[in-house]
């Protein structure tokens, strides 16, 4: 699919077909292709739960604002943005760098100015660590809603939901915010979709400071 | 250009040539394209300094790891994640709301609702801000590069840089975070790519918690 005709014809579905089902193999795919987003030093802080029962979706459900889509659309992803991802001795820190030295692009006796140099940016405050995770999170689920949408799959992005009581809920461990969920499957054809919600014009996204 | 191709062939290039200049016109093409990016209730809280002038990009290498591509990249970006922009009497939050008015979305009665809604999601703590502003401009940020890689321009997202000092240099207000650098230009056709870095697998990106 043509990459404008992606970002053109993305749009956050409110209504979901609770009876097209959504295979396990595309939803690998989805996930795999959006994968190839770039990261901070590859760091990929980024995880999903990914919820497909109907129990486990109602319990989701009462702590999003009660919106159906959590529970029509076949597959939910919970994104969580790793605050640690960034830690000496986290294990994707540390496959990272063995990654690295396997492809020629890093050395051994570099590990230990590797490591200084990323708790330097992201780990000496919360709010490096927030920024980091948050962020980095948004490259991939950005990703995720494109390569959902090129294999003809539509998704709907939720902030309306309780932080902490899904942290709760789903013991989602404290090293990880939950900056969205997200709603996965195919549109409802008996629904017709609004108009695209107005944008920033260059001129209002472009900025100067004197 | 086909999605696969921009997911597949996007690569963070580390050599610019100098000499192949960015038109305007392409530049604006880029931000307005990935401008149709979704946001958290629209607010769309990201905003972009464009940076051209050989001086200025020295201003920025000098506090970005002396990057050589800061200069050599025609165009770099400086990304601004508004932590402000869900605040009532903001510009973009007052606008937004106007529109969804104007488009029939939303009615004049409830803005006490909806400003209310967004302070209490994006609002009730300095975390929740970040976290707000820093996924909105990695959705954001993501779309750029994916935009220009569309448009045959290749891309560098840039941590190694001094947050602070570079928020001081370029008189950045306190309300926006940067939570990245961007070069962008056409690759040095004299260099060669390193081959693509490791990614998660489907199995590593999947949690359970229990």
């Amino acid at each position: 699919m043509d990459f404008n005709d992606v970002i053109n014809q993305r749009r956050a579905i409110n209504h979901f077909d609770p009876n097209e089902p959504v295979s396990d193999e595309l939803i690998k795919q989805v996930v795999e292709l959006a994968a190839k987003a770039p990261s901070s030093f590859n760091l990929q802080p980024w995880s999903l739960m990914i919820l497909r029962d109907l129990e486990e979706k109602k319990r989701l459900r009462k702590l999003a604002w009660d919106q159906p889509k959590v529970t029509e659309a076949p597959v939910v992803f919970i994104f969580l943005a790793d605050r640690d991802g960034w830690k000496k001795g986290h294990p994707f820190v540390e496959k990272n760098f063995q990654e690295m030295v396997r492809a020629g692009s890093m050395v051994p006796e570099k590990y230990e100015w590797f490591t200084k140099v990323i708790a330097g940016l992201y780990g000496t405050d919360d709010e490096k660590s927030q920024a980091f995770a948050c962020k980095n999170t948004g490259f991939y689920a950005m990703a995720v809603m494109f390569a959902a949408k090129s294999l003809s799959l539509e998704t709907h992005p939720m902030d309306g939901f309780d932080h902490d009581a899904v942290r709760r809920e789903f013991h989602i461990p404290d090293n990880y915010w939950i900056p969205l969920l997200m709603a996965v499957g195919y549109m409802d054809r008996t629904k017709t979709l609004h108009p695209p919600n107005w944008r920033k014009t260059f001129d209002e996204i472009v900025v100067k400071f004197t």
